[in-house]
């Protein structure tokens, strides 16, 4: 029996258990011949192809499970090439049949993941809605009526049907994150560069990201794992090494004031406040900062000259084949031919302008968390006004990749009927996708309804993503590092964390190092000893300015392992035994806030 | 008395011997007065103005050299901005009067500068000889037939001619840096962002940079490190941390095969042959790569849409103002109408993919080094040929800012009649600024004749910079981290280098740790102990890896100070001295590879 919704632990349970690939292939057959959504796919792959493929994969990989994404079933936004069939960009016109998968397929395929089919968008990836496309309108899985959100639209109602584990997007503008807010999914969108592009139909080629859809935050993340890595032959492909966010303690960044706006949704704003109250139950520094320079670049995408992007992505196509285009299409990408080289550079210097301001925000922030989209609407209502109420769909996403950071979008639970869902999105700077993804997985956790369609599924443990490895070195502190005492500023300005007030194991004893200023102590082990233990500090460093901090510690203090009082080992400060003899011993004090008192 | 090249250090000695800033304005007023290049300047300081910044600079700061440029007489390229001067950008029509000065500018003079004047330049920073000016062209100090090269003419020149110890240049092509080579001089080039351009005149905003002339590298960072630093106002400028580079064996880009063109002239050839000889000989690993993709990045500055950005600076003067131009500037910057946002996209694209392939070469390099210009030429024949022959001389320098590299132009020397100087550039990755210039340095001191026009000047040693202070992290170590024992490929996996062998100072006893696995001594300082000290070997890490190496290090052991019989203290291992109770002492060994040689 597979579950109603395919994450990855589910499915390599059911693996587990017998159940092989080609008995998969045969239920998503009949997921999608049941599926009473017409519009999801434009090419689905032959169930011969499909068979074959599992067939294929059975031959290299015979073990269940062996390989990172054994006989995972996913669907491909048809702006991707996959070899065999048609990349359309959901424009029948533009077609053409690639010899070579997308290099994020490629490696998919590699880790044993099968292609059921292409799927639907906002043609060229033009729209955040998914009504813009010639095959038809894929809707929330939530209801008929309601738009499925785009420009990844067939993927993403793919996965919340039940149909595939996880879906590829794309996501220029807020594509791979809208669609995952109208249909309970998460969204994870990379960081621009690093997952790499070729292969993918460029919609403006400087800020394409490849995005996933999955059911948690895990699946999306072990699936983003197998997908990024530099490739040579996409120009905006990075080398790059992961930016770390705190550990605990998050500042979280939230809309405040006058640029608070759900344009009259008043569901999806109290969805929106309460998850920023779940954020604080987490243990997150809740604080409103200025969205306005954000918002400024995120109208400069639509407003400016990033979409001469498009028209360079399309150029020849649309000179000879106008007809072929979607009529709101055709209107945004034709717009672009009034700007010039010169608006293309002033784009440039306003948005490097307002780059500057964010950082000022960035300074009291760790990540931001806003609404994915601040309103939902149903088809109709698109189709009667779709250029305004796609800019609605975009007022907090368009800024992401013009600033290059990492995003990932959460289901935030349904309105007060269980009618639709919303949901927010947590953005980090550049790199900081693994990091981002810890709080990611536990806010959802706290807030999920079901996984896609499957309201009542529960989110699979194994998914979950530890935060605890943040790279940061612990040490331990006893004498002037001490939180209120003369050197602690060298932890502070290091970027060092609190950790925990704690105390050394019973073996330990403590003196008053002669001499020294600020005043000193001296610890030092004494196996046998059967003390209290003394009062200590564990901070947290940067391995670097642990270093640093190590380097700068005069004789006879140094740093090896203290031994607190649970035992646990942690570098900390101990001391050169030849400067204690006939040192003062303050061992009975317990700790040395307790000596420093005494002596004031 | 003053020296005839006003370099820092001899500057310095002149204030500490007794003479004021009053004198030094007016041997400056002299020696402007009796130059020969009518064409230096665009607008001196007013004697009286020189005067008063002088007594100001008395009043607020009396003691000689209590400031770090304290009385430093500087020059200005006139497209930056000094408060009370007017900025032309060498076009009389265009000129304004800044309320305030240049951050750069400020910057100076609040560490004691003395503006002298502001300098001519090819209009609009448009150019690299310095003959695109309705004020004339400076000359060669070495042959008043020849270009000064540009844009920075009249700055180069002012220092080379001994009226200024620095002067301010600007570079987007490479105008900070083929000044320099045609003058004797060091052009200090650095990294896009690093040094904010709030109050300068825009060439192509996105990739300028303000730069320093100077005698020496140790004068020129000196000077670099007063201006660089971020100010939000530059909407380019970069909050950034200092790029390390290797200390030592330096891997260094040499042009190879076809890609070696000097216009025919022989002597600049012998030049930097002779240049690539002196790395070699100071220890630099010479590697011929592939100059191909940085040429066509190099080629797209001028043949590409990046000219719309000097159309940008100047949109609306133009169109009023075509007449007011050089009518070779004016044909560059009115070419750019015809560049499309497309087109802007499209350069940006096709600079994207070329850096990809720089990135193969960079692979095997640490930094590059090539010819500032490969040529010079007189100034009738540049004013016969100005796009080509100006051409030439970008050959080598056009790509460093559209890759955002870090550069240093040094002298090479004169050719074989002594008539004319050449030199050659370092380029390394972005924000290495500080790391290149310990290499630069050595290499220019290897290769120095005089300082500017002065050819017999010794370069003075106070401004020579250090290598040592590369960042990394000395360590002793003192067992089964040394050469050839079995945890040695901790240090050099984590990127560790091997500095030297020596011994600990003579009050240290080292033990054999029992059941440490593999083998390991404990050291411990017995002050008092008169012994003959320890066989140990200092390492060097980075900062990070040093942390984690210290984060690893096992109870008893830690890493306190270790006294070397040279006095120094240095990080090392120590040993908790609980561990040592019982433990065997091998302190008359000498050291711990007499003690694992004995057990073999």
């Amino acid at each position: 029996m597979f579950p109603a919704f395919l994450d990855l632990s589910s499915l390599k349970a059911a693996y587990a258990s017998g159940l092989s690939p080609l008995d998969l292939v045969d239920e998503v057959l009949a997921r999608i011949a049941a599926s009473d959504d017409p519009a999801i796919f434009i090419t689905k792959t032959p169930a011969d192809d499909l068979r074959a493929a599992a067939l294929d994969l059975l031959a290299r990989a015979p073990e269940a499970n062996s390989l990172p994404l054994w006989g995972v079933p996913f669907a491909v936004k048809d702006n991707i090439d996959v070899a065999g069939l048609p990349t359309t960009a959901a424009c029948p016109a533009f077609a053409y049949r690639p010899e070579r998968d997308a290099t994020v397929v490629a490696r998919l395929k590699a880790a044993g993941a099968l292609v059921i089919g292409k799927t639907n968008l906002d043609q060229f990836a033009t729209g955040l809605n998914g009504t813009r496309s010639p095959h038809g309108a894929p809707r929330s899985v939530f209801d008929k009526d309601y738009v499925s959100g785009g420009s990844s639209s067939g993927s993403a109602v793919s996965v919340a049907s039940g149909l595939a584990s996880f879906a590829l997007g794309t996501d220029t503008a807020g594509s791979g994150r809208v669609p995952a807010a109208f249909n309970n999914l998460v969204g994870i969108k990379p960081t621009p560069g690093l997952v790499p592009n070729v292969g993918v139909v460029p919609a403006c080629r400087s800020i394409d990201v490849v995005t996933v859809f999955a059911g948690t935050v895990g699946d999306g993340v072990a699936v983003r794992k197998v997908i990024d890595g530099y490739d040579a032959a996409d120009p905006f492909s990075k080398k790059a090494y992961p930016v770390r966010l705190p550990a605990s303690g998050l500042r979280i960044g939230v809309l405040a004031g006058t640029e608070r706006e759900f344009y009259g949704n008043a569901a999806y704003e109290a969805l929106y406040d309460a998850a920023i109250e779940r954020a604080k139950a987490l243990g997150a520094e809740i604080v409103a900062f200025d969205y306005g320079p954000f918002r400024e670049a995120a109208e400069l995408l639509y407003n400016g000259p990033w979409v001469a992007e498009r028209l360079a992505a399309v150029k020849d196509f649309i000179v000879s084949n106008p007809a072929d285009f979607d009529p709101t299409v055709r209107t945004i990408i034709s717009g672009a031919a009034k700007y010039s080289a010169v608006d293309a550079f002033e784009g440039l210097y306003k948005l490097e302008a307002l780059r500057q301001k964010t950082l000022v925000e960035w300074e009291k922030l760790d990540v931001l968390m806003l609404p994915t989209s601040p309103t939902t609407c149903t088809v109709e209502a698109m189709l009667a006004d779709p250029i305004a109420r796609n800019g609605h769909f975009g007022r907090y996403t368009n800024f992401a990749n013009l600033f290059g950071y990492a995003a990932i979008a959460i289901p935030a639970g349904f309105d007060a009927e269980g009618h639709l869902p919303a949901g927010v999105t947590l953005f980090g700077p550049a790199f900081s996708d693994d990091a981002l993804a810890a709080f990611a997985d536990a806010l959802h956790r706290a807030l999920a309804r079901g996984m896609g369609r499957d309201r009542h599924a529960g989110l699979p443990e194994p998914s979950r993503i530890s935060a605890d490895d943040d790279g940061l070195v612990p040490i331990v502190v006893v004498g002037a590092h001490l939180t209120g005492m003369p050197l602690n500023h060298e932890l502070t300005r290091a970027g060092g964390k609190f950790v925990k007030a704690c105390r050394t194991a019973g073996d330990y004893r403590l003196f008053v190092l002669p001499n020294a200023s600020p005043p000193k102590p001296g610890l030092i082990r004494s196996p046998g000893l059967d003390g209290r233990g003394l009062a200590v500090e564990v901070w947290k460093l940067p391995p670097g300015a642990f270093g640093r901090f190590v380097q700068n510690i005069p004789a006879p203090l140094g740093i090896g392992k203290v031994v607190l009082d649970d035992g646990s080992q942690i570098s900390g400060f101990l001391c050169e035994p030849y400067a204690l003899e006939g040192a003062l011993e303050i061992t009975e004090l317990g700790g040395w806030q307790a000596y420093i008192q005494g002596r004031r």
